[in-house]
């Protein structure tokens, strides 16, 4: 039995999900009030939201996306714990709440502390000394998608800033500053291809950002939205930025850039990437034999994209006043079929469009509820659906079909063959 | 591109991942010591696991499989989050610690406390009282993959009981008891084809267990093994138990069993279902309309899978003296090559055969290590894939492959049409 086959199209009266008309009043997110309203997330608490069905097949592209460019890099994936223990974290002085200071900790039955990941540096490094000896084990890339925990102090930025939220994050572990700088400059192909697959990429600039404590720049990929809490300085011809922390006549001159040539914007991160030197594997002793047999401290990186900031992300920059507008390639079901009858001719056309779609592969959301044509239109508007082919009697007694592309934003009647051929050539 | 195709099968060389002769001296079972032994898991801490590229693997084709049968009855996925609010718990009297005595609990900046979930009934029916409102709404079952934490006393036991760990936590919504108990008869169904398809369907039997405070009975799912903390008694030919706290003359009346019938035997509880009623409805005040108009409160199930803990019963149950035995559809890698030589004749027939068996859609792993026999013929055991084919010298001059099937325990020399007949046969 092909279980999976039976689940990639859906039923709207099936879905168990409601459509809401007003998001609720102390969510003042874009992102979080339009996906509460098409019923793709639910918030739990301040800053801690449910994925709801529709939600979670996002999610779940995104992910994959992002799977994706990680393995073609040579990604190694794994899922740590989220459970931390205090004495890993105290070794490179991580654990103390003055320095880190969005820690949740908890207490073990025998009085023990521990922590919530807020990020996984320490205990993967950790790990790693198990598995690297010597220079024929390196380089290794591995990463994982799992839940990070962060005490923000405000969460009212809906799913742009979660307490608890689910992250990409990858480390690299090299070598030597060249197989390091050789795997760096590929992440950031990776990660351009991500949000270009991700529907944002014309609005998402790799931004030279400060380094932190560990080196001195690292790379931010900041996309351009009034809903950001970054300031950035770009230049769209070059399709690069500097964030305002590091904005300097120094930093300009080291990129060839002048300060006339940039526009100031507000921005949100959807990833960054860091180098991060020998600052874990010395404290948590990752050494590797070189050729020499020379201990040597493995030199390291980390490459974050946080899944659900990603996903508000998108509904920022794309969605319009009628509500959520998916990419292709992120969006819950290729194509939206909307029934204006649940019985007759109607439903049966609707009906046999869905199966035919279905078996070919595409992803179909069918509105078959019995519910007033503006319900239905404004629904579907509302959850996004990038193609949307209406059947009704009129239509049928033409032999077309009503096709609305939802980006595009345009409304054609196709006979069947032109609708396929729309549909094949829009399909990921 | 097709990025999938390039991760299914793997060169052992290029897995991160190192075996190991000894787990550590504090890991006291058989199903945590071969899976660390292994590469598939390591220890963080008393309780928590990381997964490495191959527990994930043999994770997420448990988690497939579940997946599936959730699906084809009826269940919609949804990912609830971990954080939870005191309030909302205190609604059902389960915050305080004495009454759940496994709660980690966190505190916000604001110095609120907050829970991390340990099981979902409390916000999974909080959250259900936007989408339910009338009996057209119902029935609704709405199921998880989510990563839940209790702070057990002890933990001593491997993946079998952890910390922290993934489950599969399904949840039924029905108008009566009359639909809820259809819904649960189907659900016995699907935990049976989960457990017979993840390959301990013949040691793992339904078990008449207590209700708790929600109902007279629930139903286990123990798998016979003396690693298990229960005590059952069971009866092979009808395929039944009952679980020790509940076997009584009355029980075995109900069930039309003597005791002269049982057999006492030790189990872990791979899966358990719920009848929950209105314990959960009343409190959170989930009701819907009838045709009537009258407020009922919804009656409810929940039906429960550890992820981990059936990957760690598989090894239990399976596992021999040389190591992990997968089965089939479970395994990380269908087939595993052993290239006895890194180089000339032997290499190259073992690259074409991992790349005819790929090209297939065979997932693969290829041991190209430069290693001595004995050490790639020890891992290949320790790693338990259930097809080995090993390629020497000494096949290709004979034109055979020499075939080790470590279910079946037997080898044979195959030509390559009996070669692909016996793996196309044998794989899922």
């Amino acid at each position: 039995m092909d279980y999976h086959a039976r689940i990639t199209s859906m039923r709207q009266s099936q879905i168990f999900t409601k459509t809401r008309r007003e998001a609720p009043s102390d969510e003042v997110a874009k992102n979080s009030q339009l996906l509460i309203r098409a019923g793709f997330i639910q918030k739990m608490t301040a800053g801690v939201y449910s994925f709801l069905p529709l939600g979670l097949k996002v999610l779940n592209k995104i992910e994959k996306i992002i799977r994706e460019e990680m393995n073609a890099i040579g990604g190694q994936e794994l899922r740590l714990a989220a459970l931390q223990e205090k004495a890993l974290w105290e070794k490179t002085n991580r654990w103390d709440d003055a320095v880190v200071d969005n820690w949740f900790k908890t207490t073990l039955k025998n009085g023990n502390e521990m922590g919530l990941g807020f990020t996984h540096e320490e205990p993967l490094t950790s790990l790693m000394r198990d598995h690297i000896r010597s220079f024929r084990d390196l380089p290794v890339y591995a990463y994982q998608f799992q839940t990070k925990f962060r005490n923000e102090t405000r969460a009212k930025s809906g799913i742009l800033r979660g307490r608890e939220f689910l992250m990409k994050d990858l480390y690299s572990f090299s070598r030597d500053e060249k197989e390091h700088d050789e795997f760096y400059e590929k992440s950031k192909i990776a990660y351009k291809n991500v949000f270009n697959r991700a529907g944002i990429g014309e609005k998402t600039y790799i931004t030279f950002a400060s380094g932190g404590s560990f080196s001195k720049y690292s790379h931010e990929f900041q996309m351009l939205t009034e809903a950001g809490e970054d300031i950035i300085y770009y230049n769209k011809e070059k399709g690069v930025a500097v964030n305002k922390e590091v904005y300097t006549d120094e930093v300009l001159a080291e990129m060839g850039l002048k300060k006339s040539d940039m526009t100031e914007g507000k921005a949100v991160e959807v990833g960054n990437i860091f180098s991060l030197g020998t600052k874990f594997s010395e404290p948590l002793e990752l050494f590797y034999k070189n050729e020499e047999g020379k201990n040597i401290p493995v030199i390291m990186g980390s490459y974050g994209i946080g899944v659900p900031r990603l996903m508000g992300s998108i509904v920022e920059a794309l969605g319009d006043d009628n509500g959520i507008v998916w990419p292709t390639e992120v969006s819950p079901f290729a194509v939206h079929i909307v029934a204006m009858k649940t019985e007759g001719a109607v439903i049966e056309a609707a009906e046999k469009l869905y199966k035919e779609l279905t078996d070919i592969g595409i992803e179909v959301l069918l509105d078959d509820r019995d519910a007033r044509a503006g319900e239905k239109f404004g629904d579907a508007d509302l959850i996004g659906i990038p193609l949307r082919i209406t059947i009704g009697e009129k239509s049928i007694a033409e032999g077309k079909y009503e096709f609305n592309d939802r980006i595009a934003q345009k409304t054609e009647l196709f006979d069947k063959d032109q609708l396929m051929a729309y549909i094949g050539k829009h399909n990921v």
